[in-house]
């Protein structure tokens, strides 16, 4: 039997908006520590890892391990029935083939319950190595999106490069060239809106566009985005789950050897 | 002539977008007790039926009995053109071909008015019969309007079971299954998001989803909706008109004896 | 060396706003008494004339006069990295082949430079004589915009009479006719929502509803739009642009002998 139970829908919703461009289907391991997603986006290029802690739901029991693949357009539909307060509670019995989505009410006078599914997927655990970042760069995770959204009108490609000062998103293309400078905060009083820059030495690498995009899908989650950097390591981008875990994208550099 | 005058038009421009997906043109019957329409919606499933009393216009003057042939499509274009708090003046002439829409401001600085050819309709005045209904259904109309939508994802057809406890709808499909419950209300301070059922006998019947959600065009004209059925009868779904009358939408159960 | 520089960028998005859908590229004409754009639309049916003085910056520096030939489709893409309360410098070299355009957050913490390619274009200087016109109306703009909507409904031209009671737009089609009639106001106390009519003597011609529609891009910039006219003139359509200066479309009026 599991069971995993949120007060309110709205952190599911956004889980789900911040992997469904880059996933069509995900299998969710879930065991008595929590549940794990880690998967490579549609065009295997970039890697989502997704934790989301067992005592951080309301209620939490997974009696056996179990793998659940689910379609996340179908996830995503059902979840758009949930009001963003109801009571979310999600059900599956050991050797289910489907999963359960149980909505209520906060006041009980509507309960819905919503079958769905599963699927049996072929899954590759990729072992990712923990990694002495030569940048790890914390920011708004608004301002980031804006500047990703921003540059690709310019570029295929984003340049990051990341001093002591600050840090400069660089694209350009047929229109011409963008450069965008983000100091360092110096006065912390709303930390939030603070970009702050942990450097051991300078990185500059170059992403492709429409990845970053796609990872500030989940920009709702949280205030925050965190960026680390080293040469010739993929780029970690990552969002807190608020009281549930994280969500990290990780994207190799680009090599431009001849452009540079 | 005829003359009908409303001190504001939003009535009239949700009493149109409330048919105005199901009828192409319609025949609008005015005699002096007020407006009538009837018709079978544009692929002759369902039935619209208008009512507008004489006495809730502010005025009202219908000296010969006229029936105007309306396209809705540039009523809806007409109607646009008005301000929602402008005072609506509809006109026409004995033996008019044309009807004539006069809006003016409140502070009738501005003043316009739009001609429009009137049409002549194949009319056919169906006969409703009186019913005694096994269960009559009264729920909050944006909650209606919510599950018609989120079952329509699921599948082709909505079920409404009713019991004295209250009604459960359900939809299901390649995606899975769908169930919604709502609970008859014990307490009754806020009519307007009250459900109350009047039961003689439990009924389960089912329903085409696309007219469902066609009906809940209606939803802003009236905080409740009035939900009347029977074995083997139409089922009908009323909004009040606020002070001018009502609009019933009609349709048959579907007939499934091999699925269930 | 030429630098102009606004404390916000909302008044450049809008003016560019107001020009990107009659025009693909413009030359940019800029002296030491500001910046001047004039130009046929893209079917070279109506003229765009805008002008900005250089008092109305916030800086202006311009050592020798240049012409700068922009895109409008990528210029309008850069203007959208700017927030709005964002200051905006334009730069360029004497001797350039782009134009930068800087913006500065309003705490110093984000700076953004965008480097776009000048163009070469085809310039047309045209002599506006100067007109004593018969009728000079000034309205709201919403309200102007409005009704140039509204009408387009119903025909492809819109008719304008002016009176010394009040203006009167009309349009007639497949639908039916349409009439506006917009009254002077007798009372001041709100300009902004006034109308106001100088006339020496009346006047009714006709213009093509797209080329009004287009004007109507510029409403957000002012208030208040004014209409001058006289008979086998072309109408000027004005909108100032707040501390800078104006823009101002012309557009001649059709000759419908046969219709009249």
């Amino acid at each position: 039997m599991f069971e995993a139970r949120l007060d309110s829908s709205v952190t599911l919703k956004k889980v789900l908006e911040a992997i469904k461009d880059l996933l069509n289907d995900a299998s969710f391991d879930c065991s008595d520590t929590g549940i794990q997603l880690q998967a490579m986006d549609n065009s295997h290029v970039s890697l989502v890892s997704l934790t989301l802690k067992s005592d951080g739901f309301d209620k939490y029991r997974c009696d056996r391990n179990i793998t659940m693949g689910m379609n996340l357009a179908s996830m995503v539909k059902i979840l758009k029935c949930a009001n963003n307060d109801d009571t979310v509670t999600i059900k599956a019995q050991d050797d289910a083939d489907t999963v359960t989505f149980m909505f209520e009410s906060k006041k009980q006078d509507k309960i819905s319950d919503y079958a769905m599914k599963l699927m049996n997927l072929d899954q590759e655990h990729l072992g990712i190595p923990d990694t002495d970042f030569s940048c790890v760069i914390r920011m708004p995770s608004i301002e980031f999106a804006r500047i990703c959204r921003d540059l690709a009108q310019f570029g295929e490609s984003i340049g990051i490069a990341c001093t002591k000062e600050g840090v400069k998103f660089s694209a350009s293309g047929d229109i011409g060239s963008a450069n965008v400078k983000i100091a360092q905060t110096s006065n912390f009083e709303k930390e939030e809106e603070s970009v702050t820059i942990e450097m051991q030495e300078p990185v500059a690498l170059t992403f492709a566009c429409q990845y970053l995009n796609s990872f500030t899908k989940a920009t709702p989650l949280s205030p925050q985005v965190q960026l680390s950097m080293s040469d010739n390591v993929p780029l970690v981008v990552e969002y807190t789950v608020p009281e549930l875990g994280h969500i990290r994208y990780y994207l190799a550099p680009k090599i431009e050897e001849d452009e540079n």
